[in-house]
């Protein structure tokens, strides 16, 4: 589906692996004043002064978490990075750096990782974060990408997932379900497209969940909305398993249960004529999609005030005592027990 | 040539995603006393105080960089979390944590990743160092490990490779050359066992160099000693890719040349004795064999009386004028000028 529009297939070979670092990451500039020393040496330098450090890293394997008939290479090279940051501001913290690594088959020519770098590079960019190392390796089949990403965080101004307390607010940022729904439409797609090639698909009606699945990103305004309103999370995480699997994590961390109201879960439109159209429950789809990197979080109920009249912002539930356990109250007033359907990547 | 020892089999997908990280780091002991939160929320937290820290990371790909035919999983784990550590140290710094993201396919049982986890564990324990992360996927063929490493550094006492002054002299600590002997001993048995499986290799006459291979150690001890010496390198480097490449890496960097002298290059009887029956010439193998993993640094003259009597570290040549270029002195007392030959992957 997705042209090759690169005429020119100059072999990884060429450089050698020195080279090719070299070659990528020239352009990338350093934004940071914690960055001390970036690619170059044995290590990156980094001064982080008396503030704590975050660190989270994520594997992004071809075939697996990635299709590269429907997935251009910058867009890849840009959610590599973005699924991580969303880890960072899910601690509260203000993403800094990442290091880069991929391995990569002989197929690949120069001009494919310069794509993938380019959408790196674009992501450091926006975000305001450096790219301080990596490695570039080859690999026996396919394209995997590791990043680590840091950030960094005021004396105790961390959030964990371990916070939550009775009474508790289930918050969540944005809308959900859109990434999955945006998958399943390219997957459609790519079928139309093995059977006959000529065939170009319209994605115009899916615009909004296609990119939320090819380019999504990080809600780093999140955490510079919540500080501006001087709210402080009791506990956070970000919804990359899906809703449901998320909620269990922080009422199992904070030993809480929970009520989240169906009738609560923010969808945008797009999302539910594609869940018509495609006949599957956009609840469903909201509990289980994944990938939507919004925020999940809990605030105490006297900063209910300083959220309420916000946009990005929906209070979806609220949290019990552990005894009362986790369950969606759905629209026909039932409840039914949560469970984590999230991502099975080992899946036979 | 290895055992299958593991009798029992459980498919990866009896555990998934979540239940796997858990399983197989739930021995892992927290020990620095920076390490705030380790794995189980969105992101490690971190406090180094006011020191600085140091960032590096390396993939290491099936059919690439190991061979699982000769190279133990609880081995390969074990080095790993070595050549990270290394880099660390090539900084003058102290190692305090790492991540490590594993993709691996189907073909590899729960058993085979509780070995590799297993090496991880002995490395973290003996380079006292804490596992504050990772990611866990499948990939499409074969295993890639990639780990990031951290370390910590007091003001102003990181060494660059950029630092080294006219007359400084060249050092090195151990011995080179063993770590690349030994993979061509296992190569060479590999090929053996191929034609004949009954035949068991005899690695006695071997077993230095095999375990240089196998089972590198990061020096750790030699950042100390420098430390304890009140020696100050002024430019360091770790030997992963050979002797040559580095030397050439701090000249380059240090905008300097370097002589070094054939004769003083440190070599373990064992590997002269196993280059003698390949029928290599040992000078060559030390200068571009690479994966020794021991620290090449340049000191200030006024410092060798601190250094002269360790058995551990050997002066190997001195830094001369950029203009002088960089050269080997041979025995025969004739100039070579050095190449950077080291590790390239990206051979067709």
């Amino acid at each position: 589906m997705i042209e090759d529009k690169n005429q020119q297939r100059t072999p990884l070979s060429d450089l050698g692996e020195f080279g090719l670092i070299d070659h990528l990451t020239k352009n990338f500039k350093i934004k940071q004043s914690s960055t001390v020393k970036s690619i170059g040496d044995d290590a990156a330098v980094l001064d982080f002064k008396k503030n704590k450090i975050v660190v989270t890293t994520d594997f992004l394997v071809e075939g697996v978490h990635f299709d590269l008939s429907y997935m251009p290479l910058k867009h890849l090279g840009y959610k590599a990075v973005i699924v991580n940051l969303s880890d960072v501001y899910a601690m509260n913290a203000n993403a800094t750096q990442v290091t880069v690594s991929i391995a990569v088959s002989n197929r690949f020519p120069l001009e494919a990782l310069e794509e993938l770098y380019a959408g790196i590079e674009t992501a450091a960019r926006i975000y305001n974060i450096d790219v301080i190392g990596g490695d570039t390796t080859s690999s026996m089949s396919g394209l995997l990408i590791s990043v680590t990403a840091i950030g960094e965080v005021e004396a105790d101004n961390e959030v964990y997932r371990s916070g939550a307390k009775v009474n508790d607010l289930l918050v969540v940022s944005g809308d959900l379900g859109g990434a999955y729904m945006g998958l399943q439409v390219l997957e459609r797609e790519k079928e139309v497209y093995k059977v006959n090639p000529n065939n170009q698909p319209d994605l115009e009606p899916y615009t909004y969940i296609v990119e939320r699945q090819l380019k999504p990103e990080a809600r780093k305004d999140i955490v510079k909305l919540l500080k501006d309103l001087d709210v402080k999370p009791t506990a956070m995480i970000d919804i990359s398993d899906g809703l449901s699997s998320e909620i269990i994590h922080i009422c199992k961390q904070s030993n809480v249960g929970c009520d989240l109201y169906e009738n609560k879960i923010p969808l945008d439109p797009q999302v539910i004529s594609t869940c018509e159209e495609f006949n599957v429950d956009s609840t469903t789809i909201a509990l289980n999609g994944g990938e939507d990197y919004e925020l999940l979080f809990t605030i105490n109920q006297k900063d209910y005030p300083k959220i309420k009249a916000n946009p990005s912002l929906t209070v979806i539930g609220y949290i019990r005592e552990k005894e009362a356990g986790m369950h969606l109250v759905t629209r026909a007033d039932t409840k039914i027990a949560l469970k984590a359907q999230g991502w099975k990547n080992f899946n036979d």
